[in-house]
């Protein structure tokens, strides 16, 4: 019987089959419906499933899993993980960011952590050595950047980041300045988090996750770990830990 | 006979008026109309003016002031200014930013320099100790980055930068973490770009001008000029340059 992994953002909703600890399936959503779901829950025998959520859990095809699957968990403030939660006001915590440190957790077990969550938002979250999760930040990621300096303002235009480079560190024109300010500062934020958490734990290990991931790994000095799934890693932890 | 400096920017008009290189009066406006500035003029008797807009010159104050004054200068790249211009895009330059850098250039002299502008969006503009402005980048400003994250995410809330307040750097709940995502990010992004052209030029000048250099002031650590009129400054810089 394997696991089923939710993961509604506010852009997608990302899904995981595990076969225990091994995952063996995923796809990601813009629309998520029960017929969808209904033939992957079938093929790859799922019979358990937890659902994290940004956007809340009132959706049909949340509904039909908790009718059709043994176990459902949507995930809460409430249900156990294998951290202490040293967040302020658990209950307002956004659910993806604890399942990502959980998943970073679950890779390097004793170590302390920064998540980086590059994605709609990007979310900084930090993690001691001693399992605790004591917090983090939310910043607008490199799409909210780039639309609000065209929504905004009078003449900018709307950048591509994807389809747009610059080599150059400062911009020669207005396309470049802008693609510029947003990719080099999003970098520049994030080497200062890393830095100010490594002045504190020089053993630090950091996780890279989220669509924007990939793209600025390669702007980023220090060591990190890209892990592409993290959140569906630690749903999965989370899971089987409450099997358990 | 005194200058008119007129800086059209975002979200507001700013205007000063000088005594040769003596700022003796300044004032902000949400709008401006030639009734506003007809007592200003007569009073403090201002007979020449510059304008700079990030949003074009089709005002009605424009062609009053145009029609009332001996010499009304409208920054444009093909104006003369007191500095070389080696952006790639001369045509493309924002005007304000120009100004401020020329602003900066009249204080510091022959120095290298950076000039952030904290306003509607963040510029970093450099210029070289001979006097080349080398281009820039242009990120969105704190009240940007703080209402993307409210209008694109479906639970995050709008946190005003200047009510609320967080000395730890990590947030313990959502407020907290919008709050210092954003304005932590936007000081390790300014620290970022000040390590970047320290490495190239270490006699390096930072200047930080806009409705927000006061507020991010405080949050870096390096040395920097706060100087709130660098562009009203620069703009008389560049009337009196002409006139001569």
């Amino acid at each position: 019987m394997r696991n089923l992994t939710v993961d509604i953002g506010n852009s997608r909703i990302k899904i995981s089959v595990f076969d225990i600890d091994e995952q063996i399936f995923s796809q990601v959503f813009d629309m998520l419906t029960a017929d969808a779901l209904a033939p992957i829950i079938d093929n790859y025998k799922v019979g358990r499933a937890i659902i994290s959520s940004v956007t809340g859990y009132d959706y049909d095809y949340v509904t039909w899993l908790n009718e059709h699957l043994k176990t459902v968990i949507l995930l809460s403030s409430s249900v156990k993980v294998p951290v202490k939660n040293g967040y302020g006001t658990p209950e307002t915590l956004g659910m993806d960011r604890l399942a990502a440190v959980v998943g970073a957790a679950h890779i390097k077990p004793g170590a302390p952590l920064l998540v980086v969550d590059a994605g709609t938002a990007i979310t900084y979250d930090y993690m001691s050595a001693d399992s605790t999760y004591y917090g983090g930040n939310i910043a607008p990621g490199a799409l909210l950047r780039l639309r609000s300096l065209n929504e905004h303002t009078d003449r900018l235009p709307l950048v591509d980041m994807r389809s747009h480079h610059c080599t150059e560190i400062l911009g020669q024109n207005t396309q470049d300045a802008i693609w510029n300010g947003v990719v080099r500062g999003i970098a520049y934020e994030i080497e200062g988090y890393i830095s100010y958490l490594k002045e504190r734990e020089s053993n630090l290990e950091i996780f890279f996750t989220g669509g924007d991931a990939f793209f600025f790994e390669k702007y980023i000095k220090s060591s990190i770990f890209v892990v592409a799934n993290l959140t569906a890693i630690g749903l999965n932890a989370i899971l089987n830990y409450n099997l358990n």
